[in-house]
């Protein structure tokens, strides 16, 4: 009889939930997002769902309505009735007994979670300690996929440090982005973020940053820092779709600045709440 | 509310099953293997629980004890009654409301399962034909962990070119292994395949082929090889826990060979066979 074993429970094979069959768990085979609620309103969910869709394109799930999607996000945000929410959601390619080549014929799983969005108020007024830790992870970041071990040992890491973020650097010693999170730069007047490529999430928090940044007067320039560079910024911060922008004030052992949030990253701060405040 | 949903389904985020919420699916935080079992023994078990205990010490897994894997791997065996049966297992961080931090008193899941191992006949007396494809995996493929997607681009595009195996190509052009196996090629009396780095799986099966390689009086040599010099190589095949040997005819556009398996091949395949059919 082939069977399953869950902890110490045994079971024909056939009769396993499915949830323990699915390939998100085998494999990791499957893509996400996440969304933030301001005041009882999803804050870009078009641009959200458009990178959802690319994500799905890259692993070649490809039977998804993108639609059907949309609605599920809309009625259970509606029936949490939870204003300032996180909205979680993945898709993987279904379940099946553990193959690495799918069967044809595989429904999708999809999953979702509406929580409460809890702003850190300290870490927004008082700025967070990040640490740096080596970029391990696969050479298809801009794919926002379920691997994200690489990302969990950096983060646990950081808070072994008493970091709220590990900061990744990759083999050629500059800086990607966040394990979670964008990470920017300010030198006087021009804010210096990681050009996107295949080794960086296309950050939709990141777009809007530039456009704060524009409208404040900041110049942005695409530009990879090494850590002895990020060091030496007048202020940093990181930017992150739950979070938006946390200034950072700490950096590996250096202070930045004078150890508080920089003026320009609260005109930023600022600037980024016109965009939340609005639908969008 | 907090609330989860699954498809359509909606409902409060404390009552979802603790499967949906395991930090295997949201992050792939975890540990597997899969051992092999001939004429109703498990092939290598002390080798793959030594191999388990050391990539959950590599993600931090702390408190597993590896005795209670051992004991529900041969309880589930003998439940089974499979003699040649393949045995998967994993092991994740555990349950709970995604955080990238794991909360500190997580209880790991366990899942396994024992089912039918075919060996493939025709693969095995004809060979089989490999295509490679860029090694787009996570600098850490020495811990076998969850986080498998690049395998499964890989394989989807073996599988679409009509190969049993993708062999990986690093970003220096050599090959590292494959999908979901090691990779040797044979030259001469030289048996080929790459050193274990931190970007290869310590293979099980590899250390006993290259056991079986001195018994048959081949070389064994630590080797990167392109796809170039592999592809001029008088023999190739791939070895894993599943299949053991299986030798490769054709590699990306070119036969190897005379297309068919070759006699140190077949050599090392009747040697393999004197491990498993002993009490390892």
């Amino acid at each position: 009889m082939q069977l399953a074993m869950v902890d110490d429970r045994i079971q024909p094979l056939e009769e396993v939930d499915p949830a323990h069959l699915d390939r998100g768990i085998f494999f990791g085979d499957g893509v996400y997002e996440v969304l933030a609620c301001y005041d009882g309103r999803i804050f870009a969910l078009d641009d959200h769902l458009r990178r959802f869709a690319a994500s799905m394109a890259a692993i070649g799930i490809t039977q998804v309505d993108i639609d059907l999607i949309r609605r599920r996000i809309l009625k259970s945000f509606e029936a949490a009735e939870i204003p300032h929410a996180a909205i979680y959601f993945h898709i993987t390619r279904g379940s099946a007994p553990r193959r690495h080549v799918p069967p044809p014929d595989l429904k999708p799983n999809f999953f979702l979670t509406v929580t409460e969005r809890k702003e850190d108020a300290d870490a927004k007024n008082n700025g967070i300690k990040v640490s740096t830790y080596p970029d391990l992870r696969w050479k298809r970041c801009d794919i926002k996929s379920l691997n994200l071990l690489p990302n969990i040992l950096a983060r646990r890491d950081a808070a072994d440090k008493g970091c709220a973020e590990a900061i990744l650097v990759d083999d050629a010693g500059l800086i990607t982005e966040g394990a979670g999170s964008s990470f920017f730069a300010i030198f006087g007047r021009n804010l210096k973020t990681a050009p996107l490529t295949a080794n960086i999430l296309p950050s939709i928090t990141r777009e809007f940053i530039i456009k704060a940044a524009a409208n404040v007067g900041l110049n942005v320039a695409d530009e990879s820092l090494t850590p002895q560079h990020a060091a030496a910024a007048d202020e940093l911060f990181i930017a992150s779709t739950t979070q938006d922008i946390l200034p950072v004030v700490k950096f590996d052992d250096t202070k930045i600045g004078d150890g508080k949030p920089g003026p320009n990253t609260k005109r930023l701060m600022h600037e980024f709440r016109t965009f939340t405040r609005q639908p969008s």
